[in-house]
């Protein structure tokens, strides 16, 4: 049992998953972040959160973020006799930018900074990346949110339970990330229900060559990016369930934008070698409710004891 | 119409495509040559076989070489009133070691070297690609040939005809190659007839995080060629039309040997980083008609006016 007064701070990436053609797999982490900090008290949770999710999300233990600090002590063999969470949110939620994969990485991360101050050993990344993925069933955002910058992460489903992993890329510097972020929200539970369960040899067959091409597209030719970014396995599967984001979506690509849905969407990420985006695209996003802002990719969870202060 | 008496040569290397996940799209040169030349002629059609295919691939017009070269001749506008074709062959046919695709990849390549000496300006390495892949119906081994190395190639269905397209990756110095080669043979297009119709969403989303991670593990990380070399989307289905091979694949990769089927088989290929394949695996390939070899990757093709002379 952890003794009461003990502080401990993350700071955590959003993330785009479902990269392209890399359903599940290639990840992307964005520099938009949720910040946690967390104190052990004798008794009962506290959960305060400012910004995105105030006075939406759940303040009891169902709290995702106390979930994942609660599961990161059990982890290493400790618990906290209560717990004081306060939680600053920039990500917003639903929109497939990871949001619930950062509170759960950003729990784990925190109980990491409170483990660091007794006898046992902090989770390494492989152990992040492995609870974060059990919470959300699929690796991508968690490796992102974990490692930074674009990931390639992939289950094992060979032994009793699932096993996840994931291995980061070293992303081309010309690539400039840009994301279009609408009012609508979405549920990934909702979406992916639209996914079929069987699909032809020929799409999948697509999609393999195209999540090949990405990782080459992604550290080495991002002149490759818009065959590397075709998808046939989500994207259209999702458009109807949100036809905004699919329209943009098309206009985007037919002006050689390279741009796919984030997560299950309904944002937008464009992936560009030019400045910016051209001016119709910008028009068109303005016009229809999407915030567009240029990001560069986020970095890996930092952790620490204390309260750090984001620089 | 060129004239009688010009003479071009190409050498163009074996290749194993289908690598692991990465079905009709990552595949990889072997330095295991064939070399032609060819000499225009005032008529008619000779051609002359030595090596693998002797006595057994027909010697008109439609071989397959001169079916390429006629095919390269005509890209160029040209065409040739006679040709003797002679064909030195080292690469095994019928073993899922890219044979046809020499063949085409050579042809085409020799027409370069005609086509050279005229007024005429050669085809592209991307045009090379292109009128390959359209002999094969699938980019891999053509690709692998006319650039050498590890490939990732891809198609674009969306116009009138398909696009053939490729990428060179720059292989890890530390990936060794194991080409395990039986007697016994196979055709692509008796073993292709395997391949179910549909597939599983799952099976296709675990192909899609293996070929992207197989990018990764060619080029920084053969730590990951294990689980990079997984796949669900060909290899168990090919595995009742060729046991031996089937069961060979299996013991090696029990023996933490990232093998696979050489493109639609029965070849394996085994990329490891050790020296050698351990005494187990050598020991059962040999007692069972396997002849192992180890092979660098392949070189792209060449061709020149003239006669070369191989090194």
């Amino acid at each position: 049992m952890l003794p009461a007064g003990l502080v401990a701070s993350a700071v955590v990436s959003a993330s785009s998953a479902n990269l392209g053609p890399g359903f599940d797999s290639i990840g992307l982490a964005l520099n938009l972040c949720d910040e946690i900090v967390v104190e052990t008290t004798g008794s009962g949770l506290k959960v305060i959160v400012e910004g995105e999710g105030a006075g939406q999300v759940p303040l009891g233990p169902e709290h995702l973020v106390v979930r994942a600090i609660e599961r990161g002590l059990q982890a290493a063999g400790a618990s906290a006799p209560g717990m004081l969470v306060r939680c600053r949110n920039a990500i917003p939620h639903s929109r497939g930018l990871g949001s619930s994969a950062a509170a759960v990485v950003s729990g784990l991360a925190a109980a990491n900074g409170l483990i660091a101050q007794t006898d046992s050993t902090p989770l390494t990344e492989a152990q992040l990346i492995q609870l974060s993925s059990e919470f959300e069933g699929h690796p991508d955002n968690a490796a992102a949110a974990v490692l930074g910058g674009a990931v390639v992460s992939w289950v094992d489903r060979g032994g009793p339970a699932p096993e996840y992993s994931a291995v980061g890329l070293r992303l081309h510097p010309d690539i400039r990330l840009f994301c279009a972020i609408p009012e609508e929200r979405s549920l990934t539970s909702e979406t992916r229900v639209l996914l079929p369960v069987e699909v032809s040899h020929d799409d999948a067959t697509f999609n393999v060559s195209r999540a090949a091409l990405l990782v080459v597209a992604l550290t080495n030719r991002p002149d490759l990016l818009m065959p590397a970014t075709e998808d046939l396995l989500h994207q259209p599967q999702r458009a109807s369930a949100m036809p905004a984001s699919a329209e943009y979506l098309r206009l985007l690509r037919r002006l050689n934008v390279s741009a796919t849905l984030s997560g299950a969407g309904p944002s937008l990420i464009a992936l560009s070698t030019q400045p910016q985006l051209p001016g119709e695209a910008v028009d068109y996003g303005a016009a229809h409710g999407f915030t567009i802002t240029e990001m560069a990719a986020g970095g890996g969870v930092r952790w620490s004891p204390g309260v750090t202060v984001r620089s």
